[in-house]
């Protein structure tokens, strides 16, 4: 099944090398489904998270991911696999610099955490990407994940 | 205590958008203590763990932490207090694309893993310099980590 991905981020990427590097990931994603990134403006947890929860009153069929610290971890290939079972639209969230409401977390089907490691939310997105592409490559084969 | 760190890292960082970044963290370490990254050719795991192994014999004091995914997770604040409580030089070895080769993981004091995902070895160097400024953070206090 084609990958159809929305990404909800708060906050804008003011890192410019990591930009460059998840626009790069953004249009080789593009080769294997649609994906979508959206901006959510930064301002406190709570009011992020009425942005977020009128987007995803939306989007009732979607299986929503929102990344969290104390969510599961997955390897790579767990990762993949999980994505591949999913029958919907999948949207992925991440929190801004103070992290996601409480009512996003629960209103979210799972919690996954990328690390036991803090990064910063810009780190995120970028290591989200990229897993979504080793993702695919994992799923479609390719050079890009070497066991 | 002032940091005292050394990174022995397989292969060079062709990612330019990555060594901005790393460049950035080595630069802010730098008011920390002292930190060296040396660079070691990629050729196949056994040639570099030569290499690397020649190289940790000069060094019977450090304390070498090789990243391997099989290793130990830390969260950021655990990392930080680990890092603090190591009284000698500390040697981080980061692999090239195929990993390290068994026998430089054995001579190795502790396996840390950055996550359970898979990242590229050129990430890796870009996490883990990242979260020894986090860790000097976390020790020293500053904004750069909140909890």
């Amino acid at each position: 099944m084609a990958m159809l991905v929305d990404i909800l981020a708060v906050g804008k990427l003011k890192d410019r090398a990591l930009q460059m590097r998840c626009d790069e990931y953004m249009t080789w994603l593009g080769a294997y489904g649609k994906i979508h990134l959206e901006t959510v403006p930064d301002s406190d947890p709570n009011r992020e998270g009425s942005v977020l929860l009128q987007r995803l009153a939306k989007e009732r069929h979607a299986h929503v991911i929102a990344l969290a610290e104390e969510g599961r971890e997955y390897t790579s290939v767990d990762f993949a696999h999980h994505l591949d079972g999913i029958q919907s639209k999948v949207i992925f969230i991440i929190g801004g610099p103070c992290g996601l409401s409480p009512e996003v977390k629960r209103q979210s089907n799972e919690l996954w955490s990328l690390s036991r490691l803090t990064f910063t939310h810009e780190m995120a997105r970028f290591l989200l990407l990229e897993q979504l592409f080793r993702a695919q490559n994992i799923l479609h084969g390719g050079h890009y994940h070497r066991e």
